[in-house]
């Protein structure tokens, strides 16, 4: 196996599609020496990637997606087999909807535990729109497809190589990095160097719908979530192809502001500016919630916000940055050259979805009925989110609206000449940050580093939100993520992927965070 | 037959569904003596009930969607085979797409010459949308379908009344006006007092589809569009149940505004408030062009109004009004009290749809990658449509967008912060009134008045757009819109109906325009 995560002109960082924490590695990092143990982790990596592989195309060909109860239960057969093959204690937790598979794994004389937390559940996925391959029937591409890579044959010798990927549901989310936990496992066992740390290991089967029975979870069974800290082993690892830690994400909260004109569509020649239009009222609205820069109106909307340490200020600038023509625009909200992660580290609000009358070949000729906006909150901390969602229902009765609290009435419609209203969508959750210097965490960087023999990029937020990060926050345990696969893996869409380079090498970071009992680690 | 257009307990003006023109009677106009000839001609009527709804069902019966030849030909052959058994001189017109059936009748000694136009051509009709029958095979209910009338048997003592309805594509729009004016004419005639004016008729095919064929026969027959006035005979009645002379028409032209953000939608959470979101550029542009009140801020909007003449004002407020709790809103735009009509004769920006990103169930968490606002521009007399847009283009540029010419280049993403573009959707065509003081459409009044015995509703101008309005006037001369047929009478939609009482009056009406020749009339 070739150095992971050192830079090499056979491996390039080269993704057609980035979707998150996407960036050119304008600055190589310092490259650190891989120790004695982690070279013997890859070394045995390298050995063994035929039956590596094979393990994850088995798992990938039962079908995943919540609902499926037989299909699910082979799912969770599959991961009991695997985990009590391994002496991890195993037990199925079933709850309303989907079952979670838990197990523990104590070390001698450890006085550290971790929980490793990953979901077997994947996204639905239509046939039709995968390339050659239905989803649960895995194939191996001698490149990304993005680029024309063609289906290859599983090599008889076992050869894979760092740039072939397997395609199918759930390569990349979540499954992989199953494997690769139950992978390093064997690793640093062959090595002769075990998990010197308690492991506890919780795969739930239903995140993909939001974790609906996670709140029960902790309310049943919380002390299975006692931890030093959660290790979350999901989502794209940074792209300048660095081993990535993450100390905490957004959190959100969503609503749909609805502004209403006639009761129905009118003719806009015969009605048109006597009608009151409420696309235009929707879109004076929204003007009214944001400065030319950006920055929010509404009252309050950051007085929560708890100001970044100096080591998460420091962090984020540290992480290579990406450039607003990558995504092509010419320049960010705010002022020229502003760092995507120092506006991520701000609440947002965002409107995601917006939609009057009809546009393109079906526009009619009207005054619309009502106008939507889909809005997004994301959340820092110390941000509650119904706080958040009340201050915008402020803002909108500031601005002579009266807000229904359903479908507005007649008596409504005929009192109050600007009339609206917001839907609350779902339950949101907060945001999270664990202290970059909890010591856990720290324990971990530098393990990772040793084992890898390059330095993470440490990402102090997310700007996105996880559901799941958000339970054993709630539980009282600090959330530590570690994302392992490529960036453009295709996540959520048709064509999921997992370039195998990542895969082998997560193994060896995640091995690394099973070994840091040692003080001096 | 009874007195047309009084107002009588059998014969409430009762829409479930009013679409154009719709008021409440609310002030019951002056009741004039119906004169002698008027009498004559609705006498007539009402003795050939029967003869006069079999001719109608005989002509919905041929289907009539252009671009269907064989059966656009047989409404030819049914137009040609009616207008030279009652004399009139006709002539088929080719064009590129449908022909045109064009007639010619003089009046011995008449000095005016009026043009009636009609299209025999309907919309396209999906007949599963329709209720109990195939668009193209009408049937006989006792009342609305609205109110849940069921479908009857043509009866067999003829015996038809006010109050049933005949459903089936171009019921209202536009066959039988086509039928109206013939039948004037037997009626005309059998009452002997035939035509006194000078008649041409004008039919066209492809009305639907925009009249694509109008300007090249100006060009290469504008002499048969030669007369004194156009009389435009589609359309619905005032609600009020008076006959209704309308004196012109909005024009229009329509507009595709794209506002741009990055170059495919981005996940809000990693990219929210640093990708620059084009659903909210959208809204603070639009919010920029009109005030809280309505009145459009794009500058030179209003300057090439024509201002209403004082006999247009006096007519437009003599109309009877229609409320806003009428349409479920409580107050127009403009101040409150304000007339529709005082409303729809200024020119007017309305926004008929709007959309970005997702909405509903389908909503994504993203920036989406652009806006889009249908915008329609409706246009009064003097403003010239690519004027307004223009000034639409040179106010989006003030607010700091470039405006791209096409799909934006890599490089003009990569060059201007804010990025636009204005998609010009088709040609669109001016405004136009005819005086209401010019001397033929007075005559046509007084005729209208004394032949019904009912006061006409004088509409100075439609807030809508009728493109065939707009050639004649092209051509040079002057239009009045006489409609006819109720209001809700589905037009366009599925269950397209026409009432019979509206009919039978909608032939003393046309009888009447048929019999403006004397000096006194």
């Amino acid at each position: 196996m070739s150095q992971p995560h050192a830079p090499s002109p056979t491996r390039p960082p080269r993704f057609r599609v980035p979707l998150v924490l996407v960036a050119l590695a304008l600055a190589a990092p310092p490259v650190r020496a891989q120790d004695a143990e982690g070279a013997a982790v890859a070394r045995w990596v390298e050995a063994n990637r035929a039956e590596l592989v094979d393990r994850l195309v088995e798992f990938l060909r039962i079908p995943n997606v919540a609902g499926d109860r037989p299909a699910i239960r082979r799912n969770v057969d599959w991961l009991v087999s695997a985990m009590e093959a391994r002496g991890i204690r195993t037990r199925v937790l079933e709850t309303d909807s989907e079952p979670m598979v838990y197990g523990e794994l104590p070390a001698p004389g450890a006085r550290t535990t971790l929980l490793f937390y990953c979901h077997y559940d994947g996204q639905p996925a239509d046939p039709a729109a995968w390339t050659g391959h239905a989803p649960w029937d895995p194939v191996l591409r001698d490149g990304s497809l993005a680029d024309g890579a063609g289906v290859i044959p599983w090599p008889a010798d076992g050869g894979y190589r760092d740039d072939w990927r397997v395609y199918g549901r759930s390569a990349s989310d979540d499954k992989s990095p199953i494997v690769m936990l139950l992978s390093a496992l064997d690793a640093l066992r062959a090595a002769g160097t075990p998990p010197d740390v308690n492991l506890k290991f919780l795969f739930e089967g239903n995140e993909e719908a939001g974790s609906p029975d996670m709140r029960s979870l902790i309310a049943g069974h919380g002390d299975l979530l006692r931890a030093d800290l959660v290790v979350m082993a999901d989502g794209p690892e940074h792209g300048s192809g660095r081993p990535t830690l993450v100390y905490g994400a957004r959190g959100i909260v969503t609503t749909r502001l609805i502004v209403y004109g006639p009761e129905r569509p009118l003719h806009s020649g015969h009605f048109g500016n006597w009608a009151p239009n409420p696309a235009m009222r929707l879109a004076a609205l929204l003007a009214s919630m944001k400065d030319r820069d950006g920055r929010v109106l509404v009252e309050g909307f950051y007085d929560d916000v708890a100001p970044l340490s100096d080591a998460e200020r420091a962090a984020l600038r540290a992480v290579p940055a990406d450039a607003p023509t990558d995504y092509g625009f010419a320049a960010p909200e705010g002022w020229a050259g502003r760092l995507r992660l120092e506006a991520t580290s701000l609440p947002s609000l965002n409107v995601r979805g917006m939609g009057a009358g009809w546009i393109g070949p079906e526009t009619r000729t009207i005054v619309p009925d009502s106008a939507v906006a889909e809005i997004d909150l994301r959340l820092v901390p110390d941000i509650e989110p119904g706080a958040q969602v009340a201050r915008l229902r402020r803002h909108v009765e500031r601005q002579g609206y009266h807000l229904a609290a359903g479908p507005p009435t007649a008596h409504e419609r005929a009192s109050h000449p600007r009339l609206a209203r917001l839907v609350d969508l779902r339950d949101g959750y907060p945001g999270m940050r664990t202290p970059m210097d909890h010591p856990v965490a720290r324990r971990i960087a530098r393990g990772v580093g040793r084992f890898t023999g390059a330095e993470p990029v440490h990402v102090p937020m997310l700007g996105g939100s996880v559901p799941a990060v958000w339970f054993p926050v709630e539980a009282g345990t600090p959330v530590l993520l570690v994302p392992t696969v490529n960036p453009d893996n295709n996540q959520h869409s048709p064509n999921e992927n997992l370039r195998l380079g990542h895969f082998f090498d997560g193994i060896v970071t995640l091995a690394a965070v099973m070994r840091i009992g040692r003080p001096s680690s």
